[in-house]
């Protein structure tokens, strides 16, 4: 018997506000697997969130909470010096928000992912960190949250005993140890359709990646997160599905 | 086998935001029956949420989401014109965020009541009365709604096939026929403290309420709604409840 | 001494807010003579208002304040019950934030147009026609309002003393007696670009339209309202302008 | 001739938000000389910042606009790393906004004051500072600052050639090199009233303060900033208040 290779696409979706749109959500749900669904603090309105829901639950994508600052002007792409009670209360507030959509739709919430500058907060800070999965564990602690490997989110998820998802960027450059290669940094970036759709393939098959130095390294993702706020990017995250399937990686939602 | 005489008493709580306060939550917690927890649009921060949720479990209080509009400033005293889609998925969020802190708590929202000028809209416009039981109905049909008797609602929810749980004001002037006096005629509250827990007994062992015109009236209300919005408030709803016990009056949610 | 014939041409601006775009900002700066500019109730955050006003006043576009109501999710499309100082206030806050960006843009607020909701509220609530025209009243009365003629607004800034500047729609359709057809009636709207820019030199150079019923009606308008949310507005826009500048007539400002 | 000792007196006002209310406005405008009026982003709604300005404009005390962080559920008190344009703008707008309701009421603003997390980020970031400075220099140069002194603002107003004004706080207490003990040091708040309104007339006669150690620290401040969140603050700053009179210190503002 052959074990199948086996990954999950991810992308943020809903994250439009009001009369404004943010990328192309219809597009983004022919292409992924599991669906991070603004919650309203950063973006997402109650209509959205509803629309968004219901196409997730019909395609049999999963639906994600992306819980973020409440800075809706800033996007949550602000850090926020906030207590962990309050970070706490705002994500389990996002995360029931949500829920109720993805219950009016027939099925629940399936996993929680940090937004922006919450996302790298998560990441090296053990108290924002802390406070995400103390907010899991009070409402589900069978919910994992997907997030950076080997980052604070991952220590405190494993301390609290919930479920920790890492996900990989075919389109980010990695370090020879494995990290990402920092936005600001030249190369940062991987623009090119056909590296990043054979990055993501190599991902899924061999758990490598090849650093910026050439090297080849490992790196452990259960989902790849792709983009779609241009046009470009939903192309770039079709090309990397195409890749995918047609390297017979099955691409399914990492939660149950 | 004697059956004996029950009523439920609800208040508004957890209506601060942020460095705000309103009301006395603790002491409505030691008198009600049933907490109308604010959901964030016209009041209620995530930690208040928290707290009150936790509170209300700890105390057997049964938790409602007071559903209002997106309105802080005004405090959802304002009626807006919002369409039957929008308004059903904000009070879908409402109702889900809330919920998680019921979860969180160890319980669940066991009904919805509308606040403000959404209660009011509610009882007299069956869009908007339609688009709370949609919303209701879309998460879980088997939560009742808590309103004015005799109304837009009362109606939409029957249709719906809802739960719907009458209210009686024990400080409001009755008509004769058996409807609120409105609040900027003279007379239209009852402010002295004997006659409204006088008016509450009569609710609950009679089910009837003394006009404005003298006549008796046949009013049918599962639940008294009191107020704490001031010292003088809590001290009335405590009279309320002090006389309900007193006259051999069960106080029990109306939710199971 | 040959008096040449002038009109105004204005449209929304800076209707974006954070992270979101709505409208086509640069190029409707390069076709308009007066800009209404989003105050942030409705839309508009602070560093759009300013880029804007920036913008605005290098090109010699007049800057004017679009108030709203506080209704960001909603576009500030829905009425809202709102009291005469409550609206009053509001105005005077988003036309004295806006006014701060002119200043800082060598320039000055030119005149107050309501947006959305408030717009057409404005158009026919006394109340809240008044409570506009009191607001620019306290802040600055020689400041015109610019709105829809012979309506509420129109009634109130005349009894205040104030200015009121007319506009007129080139893509919309006029009953016989000078009004808007609704926008829920068939051909409310003129979608030939030909035709609108017709529209618009007979607006500019004979003060008339021609009816849905094929009669000539006079309308006396100052201004002439474009649109620029889609690529098809702002390519209708320019129509317009050239259309007029063709015909001789002079775009600019009303306001001094 | 005697020069006389002239002090000023500030405090923060008009921190309400819609239903909410915050300290005690009325109380503070018998006792301050400079009212530090909140904006609207932490706290402050335009029905109150009217009410605030009318009141305070009633009674010859001079209106500052204290500015903070778009974060209403946090009181601004939550550290947020926000760029320096955002900053600049989100200035420019509350500046503006409360501006209006001065001329509304006949006066101006006199000064800027940052609120909370954004007052203390400005003490120490030259970011932050620089951009509070560049929104004063952008809207009206003459408007002085009003922090702590020899702080990042300090200098930041120092290099953009604007005033800054240096205030003390009587009520809380100093080291030996003249910095405020950090509250979450033992001691750091002096509560017995008698001692706050010596150390008052210490800093308007002497520009000195007893240190936590005992010796005497020269501190040259223009204002004195008090408080009104508790009516005990309000009686502590009407204790500061007579001795300041009863010494024959002079207060009045210390803008023009």
């Amino acid at each position: 018997v052959q074990h199948r290779t086996r990954i999950d696409l991810n992308a943020d979706l809903g994250e439009g506000f009001g009369p404004w749109q943010l990328g192309d959500d219809d597009a983004l749900l022919q292409i992924v697997t599991s669906a991070n669904v603004a919650c309203g603090f950063h973006a997402g309105d109650p209509v959205t969130m509803r629309r968004v829901c219901a196409a997730a639950a019909e395609r049999g994508v999963a639906i994600g909470a992306q819980v973020g600052y409440r800075d809706l002007v800033g996007f949550g792409r602000r850090r926020m010096d906030i207590s962990a009670d309050e970070l706490a209360a705002d994500v389990i507030y996002q995360l029931g928000a949500l829920d109720a959509f993805a219950r009016a739709a027939g099925t629940r919430v399936r996993y929680v992912k940090p937004h922006g500058a919450l996302y790298n907060t998560a990441a090296d800070d053990p108290v924002q960190a802390g406070a995400i999965v103390a907010a899991i564990v009070a409402v589900d602690g069978r919910l994992p949250v997907l997030g950076l490997p080997d980052s604070a989110l991952t220590r405190a998820a494993a301390e609290a005993g919930i479920g920790f998802v890492a996900e990989a960027f075919a389109d980010r450059a990695y370090t020879a140890t494995g990290r990402l290669v920092p936005r600001d940094q030249p190369g940062a970036v991987v623009t090119d359709a056909a590296a990043v759709a054979a990055r993501a393939v190599a991902f899924a098959h061999d758990h490598v990646v090849t650093a910026v130095d050439g090297t080849t390294v490992a790196v452990t993702a259960a989902s790849l997160c792709v983009h779609g706020d241009t046009s470009g990017a939903v192309e770039l995250a079709r090309a990397v599905r195409d890749a995918l399937t047609g390297a017979g990686v099955q691409l399914a939602p990492f939660a149950p």
